[in-house]
């Protein structure tokens, strides 16, 4: 039965008390719309308080309109649905959106929670509540748990060839967080040079953390060190194993050309962002850019959001030795931003072979979604009429379209049926003139159900068919 | 009793794996400043291995610094002083630290883990995977999971007759983080204005965000207006509730003055750090600084680090209306710092009851150790030689000393007896002249255990019995 201290009053009435714990349950979704609440008696009994307390109380709750009575079956929380919504409408900070629903949405590169490993994740959370209950409540380093960062310097070692001390590894609370971090290890005052097409969300780490960035055009080896080199950036910033969206894979004459470019000054650095390189669906991965530089130039990122889910936010970054001890020296103060439970569980998934495992698994996965999806579109759309590219590597790939449409018409009609998808000219940041002669869309689908695919290509087909 | 698996040795000898693992324990912190290791001999027993290999690896620890031997009394993890570098020596990052060991530290103000209520959390975690599996899974918006939002706003509501709505909470992982965040929403080109004495720790994070400050001085009622308003600050940052080290609590006259101040100008803005206001010894809370403003001036924060584990790293802070909607437009884009198990377990155990009683197991823990620490000194100190003040608020308080030795001096004495403890004139920012005619150190007894005490006493006034 409902139940609430009375020990401590707080200096209200028994009455009064009463009231407001049951109305904030009640508004806090504790009590929800349709429950019934205990008989007065009952209650008073339950609680030790006289029914007439309970009396005053139910009467001044059914007066506001927090419960109602029914005759003969007693109290039921109302359904205060509208007078109280986590996010009030009096201050108008919802965003309503009155768009046709997205039913598929091939933008997004969120992950399908069902491929998380639930199990295994949980059995170790609860083992290591047992075993390491000391540690967790040890307050780690700045840099995180030293059991994560070596069991993240063994996996880099093993499988990217990347070499690097545990205390090289610094652990944050997600990507963009160890942007922000970096900015502040690195400077503000200097000139952030990112790739054009690109992610529009690391544009705006950058520009809420007030620095300036330069755009930089790629040619199909990537980033072109001429006009890097013109653009006078001191920090690039780069996803030279697969980069989004265009799918580039930078070759390794090109990755020197950029090494080059960062020896030529000591403000240079590079910073390579790794983010799905694990989940490359053929060939064997291109070296990183960290384990070919020599000189102390690149510093590696690489997240957990995608391989495992959005929802463990755990990140982190591999720093060369000088920039690890002055991370140390100036930021070192800074308490590590993951939970020890967090980051204890992730260091036993990846050291007892699991996070491996994972991997597997969802390039398996990855891989049937991508051919299913290359199946159907070659199967719906006539010869000639679409071109596939990049599908090698990552959870996309590009589709030019033989088509008289403009980009965005194109986006509209698939949005008219549901279909949530960009296109390439949707990465550029206005500062170029882009060719667009060719359009090209991008398809995510590391978010898509497989038993939806046929009808998401039906969808596209239909939407994009006739040319007007 | 210490014990390590011996199954894998990693290819090192015996010897070598026991000194890593032990190093890596005493710089993760799982072995504690001060904690006894086991006799060389127990231990060997208990690991199955020859006391040879213990002595050799304890002769190696000592010779590093990592551990200290007392005679007679055995071997203790020595302080290698929170500035741990968890690296390699051969890239220079670890910082050697040669002074006496610490083995009482009233600086610090973390809390106990022994404090933790780890059965609860845990099976609070247990039983949410079970059963809100597929919510630990969604992404939750930006400000966090609704549900522990809700948890929150009714917590403020209850506690602090904060009346705020779920939408206007914004979850961090940590209160650096928020403090980053804040420079993100209010504006980093406006001037931050600091008490003096105060945290560091802030001074630091804002300096790491390229922030300008200014450091506003307090009389016994907490900042002064008129100096607030010569410095052109625009942001005040404050803990009104407890000041950080004075304990000053600002009576609501001079709120109203700070509120003022908020008034003249648009761009400013109050924010409250409330961190200890929930562990409060004695009296009725004061009403927070936000629950008085009807301007949308102020900005509250508060933690939870303090009071549940300094692992747990779940921050909050509460918006004013115009404020949560500039977040969502501006800063929507970024993903929530903590992880959804963290902030589904806090929910319910907020909302469960659990929090309450946790704080008032807390206080009632923390009254305990205050009154035998005065009981301490007042026996051992002769009358007039000390004079201790705000001894009801927080987690630490104030002792003037009756002395000719220099502040340093007195620290360098307890320090040579293992005591680390500071002195009022350490949060000076350096910018004005304190007046330090009188002596006052600043006892933070929050991570103390009860049976040191008489130790604690005992060297402190051994150690300043001498006046030269």
């Amino acid at each position: 039965m409902l139940t609430y201290s009375l020990v401590d009053l707080h200096g209200k009435s028994l009455y009064q008390y009463l009231y407001d714990c049951i109305r904030s349950d009640i508004q806090n979704g504790v009590l929800s719309p349709g429950e019934k609440l205990p008989s007065k008696r009952a209650f008073a009994k339950n609680l030790g308080v006289s029914v007439i307390t309970i009396e005053s109380t139910y009467a001044q709750l059914m007066a506001e309109g927090y419960i109602v009575s029914e005759a003969r079956r007693g109290f039921f929380v109302a359904d205060i649905h509208g007078q109280f919504l986590p996010v009030s409408d009096k201050t108008d900070l919802v965003k309503e959106d009155t768009q046709t629903a997205v039913l598929y949405d091939l933008v997004s590169n969120r992950t399908l929670t069902d491929n998380f490993p639930f199990a295994t994740w949980t059995r170790l959370m609860r083992r290591l509540i047992h075993e390491e209950a000391p540690a967790l409540l040890q307050i780690p380093p700045a840099g995180g748990v030293i059991k994560l960062r070596e069991a993240i310097a063994k996996h880099l070692r093993d499988f990217r060839q990347i070499t690097a001390e545990p205390s090289q590894i610094i652990i944050g609370a997600g990507s963009e967080y160890l942007y922000g971090l970096l900015v502040q290890l690195l400077g503000r005052d200097k000139l952030y040079a990112l790739e054009t097409p690109g992610y529009q969300k690391v544009r705006q780490v950058y520009a809420a953390q007030d620095v300036e960035v330069v755009s930089i055009p790629m040619d199909e080896k990537g980033i072109r060190p001429d006009c890097l080199r013109d653009s006078h950036g001191d920090v690039l910033q780069i996803s030279p194993s697969h980069h989004f969206p265009t799918g580039i894979v930078t070759p390794v004459s090109r990755r020197y050309e950029l090494l080059a470019w960062a020896n030529e000054n000591n403000n240079r650095f590079i910073l390579e962002d790794d983010f799905d390189s694990e989940l490359r669906l053929s060939g064997s991965p291109i070296p990183a850019l960290f384990s070919i530089d020599v000189s102390d130039k690149v510093i590696y990122l690489n997240t957990f959001t995608k391989t495992l889910s959005p929802t463990v936010r755990i990140s982190y970054m591999v720093l060369p030795p000088p920039l690890a001890k002055r991370f140390y020296e100036e930021l070192g103060f800074y308490a590590c931003t993951v939970s020890n439970f967090e980051q204890y569980t992730l260091a036993h998934f990846i050291s007892e072979g699991f996070f491996e495992k994972h991997i597997g698994r969802m390039r398996k996965h990855y891989r049937s979604l991508r051919d299913q999806l290359l199946e159907a579109l070659s199967q719906t759309f006539p010869p000639g009429s679409i071109r596939i590219k990049e599908e090698e590597a990552g959870l996309h790939f590009l589709l030019d379209l033989n088509t008289t449409l403009s980009d965005e018409a194109l986006k509209q009609k698939a949005g008219a049926r549901g279909i949530r998808i960009s296109f390439l000219s949707d990465y550029q940041d206005g500062s170029q003139e882009a060719d667009f002669s060719t359009h090209t869309a991008v398809l995510s689908y590391s978010g898509l159900h497989q038993e939806d695919i046929p009808s998401i290509v039906r969808g596209l087909y239909e939407a994009w068919r006739s040319q007007r």
